[in-house]
């Protein structure tokens, strides 16, 4: 079978064994006699998988019962407008870091409604870093402050949690979600587009405290109250049940190899061979981000100029290499290394890198 | 392979030839060496099924290049809340048809805002039928008319297409968008939750007139702008791709098959051969809906007693039939019949209530 390195951001690569297992039932689920796509989301055997996803979610972030996990539709980019619209008012507005493009985005949403204050913000240096803690100007009347965890765009990730002196910490986690253990706890809500690392496009996993979302506001639509979800399981319309029932298959997967301590542990062994290659090439390759703020599933760098850039990436889908063409934002490479990306695919990659480069240098 | 009749009323069956086509190419879409779940949004693959789903989909309802084809996620549920966002305002509200469950949820979305009125309603007769066209009372400064074509829980569908005197008739058809050939051109804006006749949960078909759609009030959370959907090819987040490529699927089968006129030969033999069944009882079964509103997808019926009833949905299992259980504001049974629903599975079903009521009666 053929089957190439997939280093795009999203959608993005998937553990094999899980899009085998899928491929397998794909025509009888559960011995249903009908396909995953076809079965009622109010039957029993779907039912077993939604609560089964949800749990196996809960523990692999060692989160207790005060917490929900909730599936929305939409992606990151409705949750961007829904976070404001249920906790952020003009008297209590919502505090944003901007460390990327995602994270400008959800601000933009909130700014909308009126509602937003900026905490900090790394735009002046095109977010090659995210901002330190000691830059961080958080309004003390703040319904919350949103950050985003991992800046896919720009190759950045926060290797710590802001302090926040008792404002309820939000995060955009789409990027990272279940990458390495991290202090769950200190966020009161958490939200995740699955297509980076837990899943294929179709759904949101929002994570929040139970306190938080039990009841929203009457004169918000339906569909953009978080209680619609909590009060109905995320039953209350049709769920997105595909997009769950992977999310499942690929949150069993990541215990199953050993929960996210072992996640960390891959995952920093390929991000320290990539940023290797990129440290040892004699400024041949640059990263793009500063070395204290570098992503452990996004490696941005540039190439000396353009033209090899081009040349970079035809030659490196010649060697099974794909989706290393970076943002336009950046420009230069990005090579995405979730979860389910081999440490295999990344040392094909790094061997690749070395070997362009003494071609071209 | 086991595979049961699956009378569900969504999700619902899929025509097996498309899952099995599904099946077969679940590792490598379109020999890209990934799966469809993987491949980014903006690879051309991807992109190459997007435009021929949005395509086949004009064709096969005769439209031209006034209309737009989006994919929004969200279910029809959120469309409740996105058409009066868009359209409607305290000075120019919307006009609502209530005949059944899922027209009033649209309808109270609307009155959450403030901006909703009643054209007509059956609720007095428990929606046992949709109503005429004597019936609305249309308020001409509406900014538009909203009805749902077809209601799966009482099994009544409109055979007429309402004349609105100059006001934009917009319709869920979630429940029979295909079945039939209908002149759409009569519609300004239709949206359908894929997950009846279409396709898996996951995305939302909205098809409206261009001049519609094309700009969107700025101070709308983005996501919820019809425009942001239009000015970005149904691109402007990562789309639910799998469930479009699904849609596409079935959207070729049709095409396929003969269109829809092949369709509603089909459909309305399978719903002959239903209501005949109910006919000829002699009083054994009871149809919900009035004669001249019975719908030719879901088709809603009562026995004698509540004990047979439920016998009748646990024999029917045995029989392979499943999910012909009615949804509790009706009561007993409901067979839902959708394009994929073969004629001998509909044959095998009345058969079965033939036998089982000389067997109780």
């Amino acid at each position: 079978m053929k089957r190439v390195y997939n280093f795009n951001p999203g959608p993005a690569t998937l553990p094999l064994e899980v899009l085998q297992e899928a491929q397998a039932e794909f025509l009888n689920f559960d011995n249903s006699g009908m396909s995953i796509l076809e079965i009622s989301h109010r039957a029993k055997p779907y039912e077993k998988i939604h609560n089964q996803t949800k749990a196996d979610i809960l523990e692999l972030m060692g989160l207790g019962e005060d917490y929900e996990v909730l599936f929305i539709q939409g992606g990151a980019s409705l949750q961007f407008s829904m976070v404001p619209l249920n906790f952020a008012t003009k008297e209590k507005p919502g505090s944003y870091v901007l460390s990327g493009t995602f994270s400008s985005n959800a601000y933009k949403e909130a700014e909308i409604l009126g509602v937003g204050k900026v905490a900090a913000s790394t735009k002046d240096e095109n977010f090659k870093r995210v901002p330190r803690q000691d830059e961080l100007k958080i309004d003390k009347n703040s319904a919350y402050l949103h950050i985003c965890n991992n800046n896919t765009i720009f190759g950045t990730e926060f290797h710590y949690i802001p302090e926040t002196d008792g404002v309820p910490l939000f995060a955009d986690m789409s990027s990272d979600f279940l990458s390495r253990p991290w202090d769950f706890k200190k966020f009161s809500l958490i939200y995740v587009g699955v297509q980076k690392n837990l899943g294929p496009a179709g759904v949101v996993v929002v994570v929040a405290k139970k306190s938080l979302i039990e009841k929203s506001l009457e004169t918000l639509p339906t569909m953009l109250r978080y209680d619609t979800f909590y009060r109905k399981n995320s039953l209350y319309n049709t769920p997105p049940a595909f997009s769950i029932y992977m999310v499942g298959k690929v949150a069993a997967w990541i215990k199953n190899q050993g929960g996210l301590a072992e996640m960390a542990k891959r995952n920093s062994k390929k991000a320290e061979t990539l940023y290797k290659a990129i440290d040892d090439s004699n400024g041949f390759y640059s990263g793009h981000a500063d070395k204290d703020s570098r992503s452990f599933m996004n490696v941005t760098f540039r190439l000396p100029n353009e033209d090899l850039e081009k040349k970079f990436v035809a030659e490196a889908l010649e060697n099974n290499l794909s989706g290393v063409k970076g943002h336009r934002s950046v420009g230069g490479m990005r090579a995405s290394i979730y979860n389910a990306m081999t440490l295999e695919g990344v040392e094909t990659l790094a061997d690749f890198m070395e070997k362009f480069r003494r071609q071209n240098s």
